[in-house]
């Protein structure tokens, strides 16, 4: 049991702005981190011990857990010394202790909960950039981000659209994505989950329509059939969306699945891909939903976020693709509005810490 | 109790092809058209009583219920005497006896299940045409259609996309539409339900950005409004969709929102309509879902279909608009591919028959 313990994977949780709900949920989530099971899924797909670890502000985490009402302590821990403290975790941390890397500046203090501010978004800024340093020199496993916002992080003077533009220069990397994955849960049928991936993402619908291309389509179905064989350790049986409705209905509604789309998914195949489509979607995430499909791609924003949020928004991860280091994130915001209610799901930050330590435990990137 | 029944709207169902689900489904639901709870769904929204008529083939609904092993007499009327029989329901029709009204050509006897045939379309072609003369002459109040095949249809000689453009040329009506309504379900938190005007429907995702118009858009939130009305006798509240993702974020990811969509919005607000938007689809279809919104303009065909598909695809119904009689459809197809095995899902037919009744009881066309 120890010994498992001691090669458990280290998580960082990032605070992310403390003027939203990132403090409370990670202090209210806290014990779950250390659970193993699922408590509305299904034990085909069992998960991993984790060494969670905050990055933030120790008293903006109190914060959190006062909102909250848990009886955690939080046990500040210098980061030199952290690559020992992950070592010696079983003593350091648990379920009532939760360890917390001061890297905020002392204005940190001022900011105001639901308060856009430049502290806010700098705190978020600096816990991010503690995380990634030590991800990056592999002293944990993997990062998982609360919310930041975005009008915040600019207001402090770091002028990016959010979290995985700054992981991105971080690390250097120019060809990254990002991964929904719905894990196991009431709401689909697959034991194993549903991921998807995106063709295009953040871009309006004209051009989204210019940038759906054979060679994007066909580098999409290969980005989400690497992220699910890692999760399932076999072929994922993948879906591909038409763009168009009725997928296009033989040319009549467009030709963009004859043209673009089926050429994509018929080279896929020639790869040894498990690859059907262009189909409809809305047929085609119903399938998904009935257990007929691992992953999906999805041609646009929409698309892709309609269905997963429908089914269960807060069983649902973002998972960086690409990157060196592991990196997933809640799939919603910093709720300004009831923030310091204590009210806030925790259910999106437990999957996206359970998720990381899932790939962390493979010692794989997604 | 009587009198009630006396006066309980007549719905003419349709058998639809009969190679598909139609025969079957309606033989399983029969006993359930008679009920006016709803099992899985709030009492705050009682349903009518009904007084069902099938019109199509005797011989086809009775292996409709062979296929289903129900128990049920087919009871043949002639059209000739409907409206009589209409007048004495209470003893001509029960849970236990279904009257079909003649429609087919004996080549009907030859059509097999799962199987596209010139006589499976014309079957349904006539079926519906003769509802549709019924509902017309004031004899039925409202028509249910199970579904039809478009390549047996086109076969037979019949050139129609679909029933909706048939029943338009019936009724001599240019200006007609459709909304998806799922009536109260388990899925969403409204207890009346959720009805979903599509902006452009049946058209290729170019031509729809096209189509997207302030007058457009402004006419959509006049029909959900005016539907909504009418089921609810209240002022609905409705939510318009963006069409870019983000709701184009200020601009940055397509401006069809300031320019187009939110001109629309205000100009239906100072019409005295509840109604707000354009808001991202995803977050809106998920306040929706909590019970936000009672009808809900979307902007593209996969929008509103995702959303509602994933939510209950079998509660929702389609309801024809601008017609001058009440009809309502299943919203699925003839399901070739599990057609005659006895599985096909009643509850879209009956969910169908229910909402035709509801409309007939107020005397109102959607």
């Amino acid at each position: 049991m120890e010994d498992l313990e001691n090669t458990a994977p280290v998580v960082a949780v990032t605070m992310g702005d403390p003027a939203g709900i990132g403090p409370e949920i990670i202090a209210g989530a806290w014990s779950d981190f250390f659970a193993c099971d699922r408590s509305d899924a299904s034990n085909a797909f069992p998960l991993p011990k984790t060494r969670p670890f905050v990055f933030g502000d120790p008293e903006m985490i109190e914060r959190g857990a006062k909102i909250r009402g848990v009886d955690v302590k939080i046990q500040p821990v210098s980061a030199t010394e952290l690559p020992n403290v992950a070592q010696r975790y079983a003593d350091a941390a648990g379920p009532g202790v939760v360890p917390v890397v001061p890297c905020c500046s002392p204005d940190v203090a001022s900011v105001e909960i639901g308060k856009i501010s430049p502290e806010g978004g700098d705190a978020a800024f600096r816990s991010l950039n503690r995380a990634i340093d030590l991800a990056l020199d592999g002293a944990v496993d993997a990062l998982v981000t609360a919310p930041l916002h975005k009008e915040s992080l600019n207001l402090a003077g770091h002028k990016y659209p959010g979290h995985t533009e700054i992981l991105a220069e971080r690390c250097g990397t120019r060809d990254f994505g990002m991964a929904l994955y719905l894990g196991p849960c009431r709401a689909i049928e697959s034991p194993t989950g549903l991921g998807v991936v995106h063709v295009t993402l953040h871009t309006s619908m004209r051009k989204a329509l210019e940038d759906v291309s054979t060679p994007n389509v066909y580098e999409k179905i290969g980005l989400i059939r690497r992220f699910m064989t890692t999760i399932l350790d076999r072929e994922p049986r993948i879906g591909v969306c038409a763009l168009n409705c009725h997928a296009g209905d033989g040319g009549l509604f467009g030709d963009e699945e004859i043209r673009v789309i089926a050429p994509a998914v018929e080279e896929a195949r020639r790869d040894g891909a498990v690859v059907a489509g262009p189909f409809p979607s809305d047929t085609l995430f119903l399938d998904a939903k009935n257990g007929l499909y691992d992953g999906i791609v999805a041609i646009y924003h929409d698309q892709g976020h309609i269905a997963v949020k429908m089914l269960d928004m807060f069983a649902a991860v973002n998972v960086a693709l690409g990157l060196p280091i592991i990196r997933t994130s809640v799939a919603h915001g910093t709720a300004f509005n009831i923030a310091g209610k204590g009210i806030a799901t925790t259910k999106s930050l437990i999957e996206a810490v359970r998720v990381a330590a899932l790939f962390a435990a493979k010692r794989k990137t997604p």
